[in-house]
């Protein structure tokens, strides 16, 4: 599927080393994707990656660096000559720019900010005025606009006019003089029109459109939900401030899906790719959550030793106790999880919670039934008296139901207080859940042993 | 930002009872987006929904129904007339079709193909040849394909001509005339091009292309990775099947996060959304994995059981149970989550597995250090002796080490093995890290005690 060959490699290679004229590594290099130049360029060392950016069209070594990490863009763009390296930056998408000097120094984007031109300068500066992870800071500025009394057949020469500086192109929008957004054509309705149709007698004037300080996940949900390319990010004043793109969309999604799972699994989201983040970072990641647990833990040391007495006259209640408290954390896990990613796409939303709540006790009820006949069948494989297999039976019966319960209160909970419901992740519940389930299981054995 | 209120709600509502002529309803519902009347429809009863499918012009409702899952599809193309399902069905997606259709018991399945139109019926059928889940049975059949030798203004006229029913217009394919694909076009390139140049000329010739029965969540990465708007899908036998549009991308990017999700907590995926989802469903997908853990979680009671005379001796070996198998647990967690996942979005590909494992059993004696002081301290505050406290702090040491390198272990032998690596979820590496934890915890405990 991959168009990059050895063979392709070691041509450029040799290309590169002769200092032959940039004509023949555009014949060569014309038709890859900047994807696939973009893994082409890892694949060369230091000094052939920058004679290789210098020898592409600016357009297209922007293009290539798009698919790199900030950090890398950077250490290409400092180490290019300065007016490549400009020439470069003028051509980059704005979202990508954005993205890259939120990620530097401020001393870095501002040697960096003054190789913008006007109004791309401009343009640049005010969607960092954004929060990053906005809608706003991820729109892309160069989009097609048209004025409402424009025919069809003028806004195609316009089009062919402006069209190959112009970044994305799926749609045309219609702007008043105020810079408001007042209607969109789809590229494919233009073509279609009679040439002579004005554009305001065929545009869309329902317009969907993003708010421009809309989180991400959000502002992503709602380009997923629309099955649209593309939707129009409009400010608080009303203006236009660009077109969020699908392509970023993806993106959005996957990064927060990791997010998600990071969490989810105990950890802090890790936000570089695998092999691009430090054995340290990870360390860092880990170690907070790792901690934490540890210490919400360690109180079912208190708990156990409190029932030291219980412990010591029937030995075997220890045997069950990982049997007990895993069951219930996996219980609980499955429901927080289930939620969790309903809340994270959108399916759950505020008014549901009372509903949620109560579909999984009843969840938790049902499925607590046969765990605690197969405890108790476990119980006497084991070769237990009989009032310690009803014991665990009841303890297994009783904290199923309730750690699902909780596994569904606990990130509504956290969502209702501002946190991101992930934090609930399968060890933290697991820990709840222990802690929890070992009273019931002390207070079932005094009850039903006569301990 | 939603364009549905209930006024507009109850003006369709009297319209659709008063049975005016339809200009009145599409006059109302002219600008709105399928999303927006995807969730009128469910806000209507039963009988109005079918009268508002009726009214609507055929395209409008296929696209509206392509925002319901195939069951509900189902329940409304079977209780409209015949000649409405027909019409209908003839205009929606080729891949929402298939995904009907798949959904559908065979009976059902054949009563719907009847109604289709040739050719649609027949590359419906083609499709359906395509695994489950393939690029292949997802690729949108209404593209639009040129000849080489046609010029930009014939081929402006062709769109024209055929525009207004194909589907995906942001790209034109040139097939030769064994319906191989030879070139790939943009819309934007032929708006830019003079109108006497053959396609053959401004084509893009190095193709990036899916092979149809490649998995979808492999042709998502694709698309995800090259930024394009949409990839060809090839048959084996080299014909052009379709293509694969970034909107069926984004819901199988989000389809495959919420599988892995899902697993990673414990349960079977569940496909359909959290509301749409019966009570029956969600014990079925949980129960299974709940005894399955429940078998392997059973086994700590065996172990416990065999080292029943020192946890006679010393009571106090039981109060850390809980939190030294925990803690492995989360330790062993973490590494699974970040590891799958890396996997999942291809960070981590085949030939990394020794360098993963390297990597991760690093990282895990990172964290096993301090986490070995703090449990010691831990010991100490709770009043053990320092011998059971050097006991628990060398088990955290060793388990927590062994633990993250099993969680690295475990998915990629898994991958291996062909099973999806997320059914190493945070529960699975749990028991397994609570089995392995008991038993190294028991041999420091005869060692460092004397017992």
């Amino acid at each position: 599927m991959s168009v990059i060959d050895i063979s392709l490699l070691e041509q450029i290679r040799s290309l590169l080393e002769k200092q032959e004229p940039p004509a023949a590594l555009l014949e060569l290099t014309g038709d890859l994707q900047p994807y696939d130049l973009s893994n082409l360029l890892t694949n060369l060392d230091t000094a052939e990656q920058f004679l290789l950016l210098t020898a592409l069209p600016p357009e297209r070594s922007a293009e290539t660096l798009g698919h790199f990490e900030p950090v890398e863009q950077y250490r290409f763009l400092d180490h290019l000559e300065q007016g490549v390296t400009a020439a470069i930056l003028n051509q980059m998408s704005s979202d990508t720019v954005v993205e890259l000097f939120s990620a530097l120094h401020p001393l870095q984007t501002e040697q960096l900010i003054a190789l913008l031109h006007e109004p791309f300068r401009r343009q640049i500066r005010d969607q960092m005025s954004y929060p990053e992870n906005s809608a706003g800071s991820l729109a892309t500025v160069g989009y097609i606009a048209a004025r409402r009394w424009w025919t069809a057949d003028q806004t195609l020469a316009h089009l062919r006019k402006v069209g190959s500086t112009t970044e994305f192109y799926s749609y045309i929008y219609i702007l008043d003089h105020l810079g408001e957004l007042v209607g969109v054509l789809s590229l494919r309705q233009l073509i279609l029109a009679d040439p002579a149709t004005r554009l305001e007698e065929i545009m869309l004037q329902k317009l969907i459109t993003v708010p421009a300080d809309l989180d991400q996940e959000q502002a992503a949900q709602m380009v997923a939900q629309y099955d649209l390319t593309a939707l129009p990010v409009i400010s608080r004043e009303g203006k236009m401030v660009g077109v969020l793109t699908v392509d970023d969309i993806i993106d959005v999604i996957e990064e927060e899906a990791t997010e998600d799972i990071h969490l989810l699994g105990g950890s802090e989201p890790v936000e570089t790719p695998y092999f691009k983040t430090s054995l340290g970072t990870f360390f860092r990641k880990r170690i907070v959550w790792l901690l934490v647990l540890f210490v919400a833990e360690a109180f079912t040391g208190n708990i156990l030793r409190h029932y030291e007495v219980l412990l010591t006259q029937v030995v075997a209640l220890s045997f069950f106790i990982p049997l007990l408290v895993d069951t219930a954390g996996n219980a609980g896990t499955q429901t927080a999880t289930l939620v969790i990613r309903a809340m994270s796409v959108g399916e759950i939303r505020g008014g549901d919670f009372l509903k949620v709540v109560w579909r999984e006790m009843k969840v938790g009820l049902t499925l607590a039934l046969p765990m605690a006949a197969v405890t108790f069948l476990r119980a006497m494989m084991l070769g237990s008296p009989t009032n310690l297999g009803l014991t665990v039976a009841a303890t297994i019966l009783v904290i199923i139901a309730v750690s699902s319960t909780l596994g569904a209160i606990m990130p509504i909970i956290g969502k209702r207080l501002g946190l991101d419901p992930a934090v609930f992740s399968s060890p933290l519940i697991t820990t709840v859940a222990d802690a929890v389930g070992l009273l019931i299981y002390f207070q079932f054995a005094r009850l039903l042993m006569g301990l």
